[in-house]
């Protein structure tokens, strides 16, 4: 299961602006690089060090700088101040546990996300915090790991000039990357509505202990999932109410369509969450219904035989004087008195419709 | 039951205005109908392809093209490109899960809703995305099916020149159409409401376990029809509070009776979900009730018999010295031994009002 | 119970303003009577048809119309015409399903409402639509059936000259009419009180099947209550804030007073739904609590006597080499062993507080 | 149990402004006294009529009449022309159900609220209706009984000099009593708080049918307090945006404290629901707890007795040819067998961890 | 368990403004420290009397005045007359249980929090009152206990003039201080999750009566909590709207810092009540379905042997004329009868998947 949050305590009592990374580090490892581009040229490389990123920062076109892995305190520093982005910003670049937001520091805007993967392995959705700094003629993204991102489709277009994106500021390729993570919600959404309907059946055919641990797992990772999709909504709605130069008028309409597709992630999610409120509902009722059916055949087989059982019980009972013992139709007559006490029971029951 | 959402998937990663079909394909026949009318004219025809739509952009009269069926792409954009419709809008066209929504695009409005069809065999409610362009002179509807929709009265009205359709815009078209949907949504609702009862009184004569699986589909399709009709009201409140020109004010007085009606759908909906959460409620307690009084039978029986069987079981010991079984009246003795422990018992259970 | 709704289906699919009554009719029997007053004069009539009625549209005085049962659509289109009565509401008077809502059509305004009434017999409420046109000098009401309206207070102080009525305006008159109604809701509700209180308190003392049931019809009740009343402060709130002639603001004083009750007549719901919730509770745990019992007293039975009778089998058997048959005291030892297994049980069963 | 509301029917169908008492009538006496007091004087009397009572309308200082009991009806109307109080206000003061309400009629403000005291000896919260009239210089205050109100320490006050009431208006007075009122609530809270704990240790350490009824006795409670306190923040909140030269803005900084007051109370109020609802899953999953228990020892003494009982059985038939009867050791195999059947038993409950 | 408040009834009566302490009293020591600084000087103290604090009313530079323990009233009202405090806010600083907010007396801002801690022993949330005076050059706080606060962190940016502290005025003072306390809200909230976790998963393991105990604990912990810092969010969303100079706008940036961790705080508690309430499912659950083995197991055994008893108990019969005992095969018969029996017993319940 998810962990609930990361480490903040480590923060408590430190001076706003502290630089502390909040995760785990995984790798002391970094990588840069930069993506130079206008509607004519384009230009893309891997650097080593920070020093070269400050070198871009008042180059003609439009510069995307992305940076996989945790940067040194100084270095994050040193970029902070090359590009004007306020300590406070800094900071939560490396609170991993940021709740989504976005904030105009008028010089730029930072926007921090969630970008979510599923592990198919351990049914569980991991979640990585990215950070955006949106300024006149760049963009920069922080990635909190090496591997594995939604933007390679941005970089193919950057690179095969198709599409807007060279045409246009940095607010659109802002844009284009927080497109590709929403839609790689949806991906997200598939997986564990494939794994819903999975588990409904299962309830369905037979329910199981583990049925309910697994609704419970599922009802989780929708609690999860509900703390990163819901604050998006205002991410994308604080974008497009934005005063700022920074976001120009052309992007927002298509900051409109992203914005529809939270709402959509979010219908999902609370859709998701009725769905398994309902499918608890099944698993209890159905262990109930099982419950009543076990009592019916254990009172129906109990009550049937008890009166028989009394009866063969008197008349094995070593009394001397035990008259019908002595009958000639003395068995038969027992017999017929067994056979009578139960069928009147068979028949109570019939009556009260529990065969 | 209803799937809980199309492939989006297919779509992450796309550049914004990408024409993809997120929907099943079910044949690849496309039909086109236009109606050309004025208040004095009226002219109807099947036309071939998108080349001979372009032709009604200009001609005077109000234009409504109805195109059944998934386009292909290039003739999208090629009806986009003549109609003036902006590539999002081109694109929610064919994502086919598109949420409900109304959106100004100036030089036209683009609405899109989901009209329901109730599939009575298999007591499935089907949905299918309606897209509409609202233009100055025309209105272009898109629809995901060849066969079935509910347009055919408006058709009807056309034609015939009765009511105020041809003497008015393509506005009240739009409303025209919307007031279909909508008010087939209420057949929808009958056809549930009327299942929905059926199984109540089941429920209330006597409840089975397929019973929780028809609460639970039917509490499946509220879901389904609550995320429908939910934006459905943004829908229809974002045409009233358009400013454009495109919708006048003259049809805003019916949109507000079409909101009315949603408001009503909604409603509905609402009621049917507490309906069902109180079904579920009377089935698990009429379950429980029923546990309880098998049990009580169970117990009743049980218990009666038990104290007479241990005394037969007594006096069924071999026992060389067992005086009672030498007495005159041992066997009379012993029955009412039995007859007193579960006479007791009989007493016991109609003071605690068992029996 | 009351039906879910009417049957709007017949509806769908006709042009806007299409006249259609959508309840039963039970009678085609019509009654109008006329009240014409002013502060000075008064005159009461019963009138045969509606071209008696368009003879008052111009008299001087206030004219209030009340219609009783189903017009013919002719005869209601004359009526309209003769007053304008806009289409749409002409539609509405007979779409008797019609949620509560009141409409400005600047030459008059449109108000529908729910009168309620209660079937002792059935316990049931059933619902009755009133519409009401209230214009310049007239107010013209229309019920849905002949017998039964709370509207003779109202009468009796227009007839006798008492009170403001007949020295105010039409408004005055349609503020009198509408609170009529919201007076009978609180009869309504002291009667399903009433109701509520007997079924709590034969829950409180003795809980049986039957309880659940009841505790059902009066859930659906309270949900149509809520469907009746909710909306009722719409209309309200949406004619304390109209700003249109009709309604003058020293009305507007007597609306606000009409208003709290409203909001005093939901809150009486509200507060009867979390009372039915919390008694479904009671009566849930009520049944589990028995049924601990009824199982607590079986296992004590059955555990009690379990072991003697399995001791008695014991010396029931017919060994031929069963040493303690033949002992002097194998009757009062096994009678002993019995004993002493049955106290143990019944110790443990003290120090587990079973008994 | 509180009943849920006062006879309102009393009064349907009368015009609005009619003067009907709807509570129960206690007693005919009727108790007025007066306090007129200035900066510097100060007079306390109890008077006889109403008369006397409007004597005081232009005398100077303030003037405070506080009537306990119900007035007859041409008294109440001869002050109300007397004071100049709208007749709906008039009305209110006889509806003692009245939802806690502000009303600005100009010349006076009508505050209606909700005295609570608590039956130490029923455990059970009463209500009485205290409107207030708050005029320029004057200031009324209606009870509904005689006996028990919360305001002696303001008249202590007024009659010591002390604190600000002598030197402020009729506004800081009413605000005095609204806050004496909701500073009883918290009494009220407390006596309610201790119950609930008391409720809360006894489920924690035995739970009996007796606890759900308690509970449910309390969460009645909680709605009949909900009921009263909820409008209250409309009540002072209202006074809060009154416009009125009525209300100084030097009495609107105490008006907050009180509004921040009853906050604390509607917070109190929801914190105990939460608990009575937390309390009933607690009792209901120690029933359900305790019933598992129950069948576990059931279970285990049922079944490990049956097999013995059975082979007991078998040895005890009277077959003629039956060879283990002649065994040497027949009876020690026996009962090797029973206890081996016995013990295998006892080790898969061992295994399944139910011993 | 916490209890759910502080004696309020002590206040009911007296006048606003009345200084009473609502909380117990543990000592009567009060520690006055000050700390006096601005960019350039640094100056610390311990003083004995308010006196010496009024000293540095009009001192230069920033004057930080924190208090510990609780101040007797007339000490009290010499400062509050020394730095014009208002009443009421004198009054709030020591009711204890007063509910977090934010006051502007135009002089200076009043601010009230909660301070917890954790108490390792007993599991069990701390709250201590936290007031904070604003004004132009001086900060007072008032903490009800005298050791233990979360201060130093900021004493030591103080002392070390590191930080904007000593740049800044006490405003942005302020806002460390509330820092401060919303940071250690974090610790408080992850010592909570570790034991929600350590409870799920001893739940998911093995439930047992206790797991119900500690979720009720936990979920009343959830309660407290969100009484604590639901009102935490409209205190620093009121000092973000403030109008007042006392509060600057280089210091607002640093609020809605804080600002975005309350909301955080309030979503984690959020979170915790969701999976709270899921724990008592799977324990509810989990409870249901051992229930469901027990009983299962109980059934099978005692219905495979009772026909084989009943059969046991006939031959075991001592009728005088019983043929089959005679018979040669007599007893293979009887035992092929008991082990028929048994096996279609088995065989019926393989058939519904009981074994």
């Amino acid at each position: 299961m998810p962990k609930l949050f990361k480490k903040r305590s480590k923060k408590a009592g430190l001076p706003p602006g502290t630089l502390v990374y909040t995760g785990e580090v995984k790798s002391k490892e970094v990588k840069i690089d930069i993506f130079n581009y206008s509607e004519s040229s384009f230009d893309e490389k891997v650097v080593k060090g920070i020093d070269e990123c400050l070198l871009y920062k008042d180059k003609p076109g439009i510069t995307w700088i992305n940076i996989d892995g945790i940067l040194k305190n100084e270095d994050l520093e040193k970029l902070g101040k090359g590009f004007n982005i306020h300590p406070l910003a800094l900071e939560d670049i490396l609170s991993v546990d940021q709740r989504p937001k976005e904030e105009d520091f008028i010089s730029n805007i930072y926007i921090v996300l969630k970008m979510l993967s599923y592990n198919n392995l351990k049914y569980e959705i991991i979640s990585e915090q990215i950070s955006l700094i949106v300024g006149t003629n760049y963009l920069i993204s922080f990635q909190e790991e090496i591997e594995g991102d939604v933007f390679n489709s941005v970089r193919e277009r950057i690179r095969s000039g198709k599409g807007k994106t060279r045409r246009l500021g940095p607010d659109y390729l802002a844009y284009s990357l927080v497109d590709c993570i929403v839609d790689n919600y949806f991906i997200i959404l598939e997986k564990v509505g494939e794994r819903i309907e999975l588990v409904e059946e299962s309830i369905l055919k037979k329910s199981s202990e583990s049925s309910v641990k697994d609704i419970h797992a599922l009802k989780r990772e929708m609690i999860f999932l509900h703390r990163s999709v819901w604050p998006l909504r205002e991410v994308v709605g604080g974008l497009l109410r934005e005063d700022s130069e920074l976001i120009k008028d052309s992007t927002k309409i298509y900051l409109r369509d992203v914005y529809d597709h939270t709402i959509q992630v979010m219908d999902t999610v609370e859709t998701y969450r009725d769905i398994l409120s309902g499918m608890l509902d099944i698993y209890l009722s159905s262990v109930s219904y099982k419950l009543n059916e076990v009592m019916r055949v254990l009172t129906i087989v109990s009550t049937v035989f008890t009166p028989p059982i009394f009866i063969a019980g008197i008349y094995g009972m070593n009394f001397e004087i035990l008259p019908e013992i002595k009958w000639r139709y003395g068995y038969p007559f027992a017999l017929f008195l067994m056979a009578a006490s139960s069928l009147s029971m068979l028949f109570y029951f019939k009556k009260k419709r529990w065969i």
